[in-house]
């Protein structure tokens, strides 16, 4: 196993009862003059914005509006939020909403705390030095966002979907009710628990030896996730099952499931990364269109790990070897991905990609043929064009 | 499932090679004058004060030391340490060692914040408004105050132990390399994997509807400790055991396997640190000698949530009903604990209690007779003595 740091300062405050605590964990931060930051109109029809506002109002607490974040958040946006923050004096940013709009509020945090230009954090040209304190409630299960160091931006100019990792912008709390997410479509429920349980598949899938006690929680996660989502498809408003997935997707994404092994592969979101920053594809449909893909190709490299994962999580019976053993487990995701609605191969999401989409990917990915994706194999532009070759249909 | 709040600000630096951060991680927290709080002569003879007394050095860190810390941790050396550190001025708490260690450094960290007594904390007279910052290099897997809000002290005025939880005390960082306890005698290896568990076991046996991920982290810990700590015993210098014990400790104590849980049952922390408070024993020994007498006495309120246990965590077969199960489960779980050394009986620990005895600790466990203990069944002073007289011998 590897050395590791374990670091989760974030304030989960969860429940039925928890928006209302807004102000009093605001004030508990020094917050006066706090952004609430948010995305489409779900939160506001759902009268969330309203619960929020009157709460911050009845602890004295002054704030100004921004909406407008979409999945893959844009810098065009994160922009405007900054300079929105600056004008207005805010020194919180509040996030109502999932991943994409925690994202947008940390890249808005960064912004206001440091000089120059923010993509050039995301961009690697410079390292932040501070960042402003966001807190958020969140709305969907999926990203992790809300107790993660990392945050994912879309520059419009390009398309270019790039992530920056700091210890700096961890949430300062992160207030989570269930019910919040009553009323997510089918599509989006299935498409965030396939990103929780991604962002703790990319961790176990590694090939340096493992802490037993990690591999042991990773692998009840992931199984907890299958039976709440396929619970919560059913019954949209079973609370239990949408509580697992809500609780999964901070602990999926807070270092948990990693602790002892090498950081990860995360070879599958990079690969998304350049999918959705160029066709705009929900973020966990995405990795679900590439993993299998994925998997075939590397599972020879180490088959004794595919295997455990089959028997462990996918719960298969052994086949003749680990070869078959993992094959079988791949098949059985692949078959339970799509037995929550999500597609196992790109075209899936209506994308038909040509020879030359796929070598651009290929060419984006890999930074313009600058870099290797991934620590299970390491994939140069050529692997990385032949794994979306083979996602593609 | 209930409610929760999960707060985890710790910083864990896990590995070989973490202790040499130390002089890195105080600076990080602003501290300038140490105070290094150790037990016997273990830490001195191995050679790891000496590391940490360099590390402070080189990093130009002033020190004072304060020795001494026996298991059970005594009031008396908590106000020596704090009349220390208020003559020398010290900024920052360093606990070298385990539980009693940590537990010694937070009351001190208390008593140098506030004003007044700081027994009166634990007597549950005044609450802590502050406490100054603590930070640890474990050296045994069991407490788990490394991550905890907790701290037990006990008085040697009436040999009363008493308990401490609140947020002020946690942690700034714990500092974790599982070769410092290549040296620990099997016995206290043991006594400690007891203890980890029984920090899971007592939240686990609850009768409200728990939470699925919850259930699943709590049993894969348990079982993981268990693989743990026979290996250990077997080769103390396992590497792999070693590191699972020492983050079993902390992760079975800062809250992760308690979440939508009631709290927890806690009776048989009771019974116990009125044992030890008045007999000196090891924590996780007598945790031992009295858990299956605490089992077999409230299990007939839930026999289902014992077999849940008996099959999920002791893998037995199901018996004809649940009650069947839930036996073979307590049954199972004694084995084990003798199978590593652990007594399942008081006398086990070289303590012969009287009548007397037994109705003077009910008493005091009762805290004279004006409290019940646990709430998987709450028991008042009569049945405490009950359980006495059941893992008397």
């Amino acid at each position: 196993m590897q050395d590791f740091e374990y670091y989760t300062p974030t304030h989960v405050v969860f429940g039925k009862h928890a928006v209302e605590r807004v102000g009093e964990l605001i004030t508990g931060q020094n917050g006066k003059k706090v952004l609430i930051h948010y995305g489409g109109g779900s939160a506001k029809r759902s009268g969330l914005l309203d619960r929020v506002t009157d709460a911050l109002e009845q602890s004295g607490i002054s704030y100004v509006m921004l909406g407008g974040v979409v999945p893959n958040p844009r810098l065009g946006l994160v922009r405007e939020g900054i300079a929105l923050c600056k004008r207005e004096g805010v020194d919180f940013i509040l996030a109502v909403g999932g991943g994409s709009v925690i994202d947008s509020s940390k890249a808005i945090a960064y912004g206001i705390a440091n000089d120059g230009d923010v993509w050039d954090f995301y961009a690697k040209k410079r390292v932040p030095q501070a960042c402003a304190p966001v807190g958020t409630i969140l709305t969907i299960a999926a990203a992790g966002s809300e107790m993660s160091n990392s945050s994912v931006i879309t520059n419009e100019d390009g398309w270019l979907k790039r992530g920056l990792s700091t210890e700096l912008c961890r949430c300062k709390f992160a207030i989570m009710d269930p019910t919040l997410t009553y009323t997510l479509p089918a599509y989006q429920t299935a498409s965030g628990a396939a990103d929780v349980m991604m962002h703790t598949m990319e961790r176990y899938f590694t090939q340096v030896d493992t802490l037993g006690l990690t591999d042991s929680i990773a692998e009840s996660l992931l199984k907890s996730v299958m039976r709440d989502v396929t619970a919560a498809l059913k019954n949209p408003e079973d609370y239990d099952a949408r509580a697992g997935l809500m609780w999964a997707s901070s602990l999926s994404h807070n270092g948990l499931t990693g602790c002892g092994t090498d950081g990860g592969d995360w070879s599958c979101h990079q690969l998304e990364h350049e999918l959705s920053g160029k066709y705009d594809v929900a973020h966990g449909a995405g990795l679900c269109a590439v993993w299998s893909s994925w998997a075939r190709t590397v599972m020879p490299a180490n088959p004794a790990r595919f295997a455990k994962f089959a028997i462990q999580v996918m719960g298969v019976q052994p086949g003749a070897d680990d070869i078959e053993t993992a094959n079988r487990g791949i098949d059985a995701m692949e078959a339970f991905f799509q037995s929550i609605g999500m597609p196992v191969r790109i075209n899936q999401m209506g994308i038909e990609l040509t020879e030359e989409d796929m070598r651009e990917l290929a060419y984006k990915c890999s930074f313009m043929d600058t870099r290797k994706i991934g620590r299970f194999v390491p994939l140069d532009k050529e692997a990385i064009y032949k794994v979306y070759q083979k996602a593609k249909a």
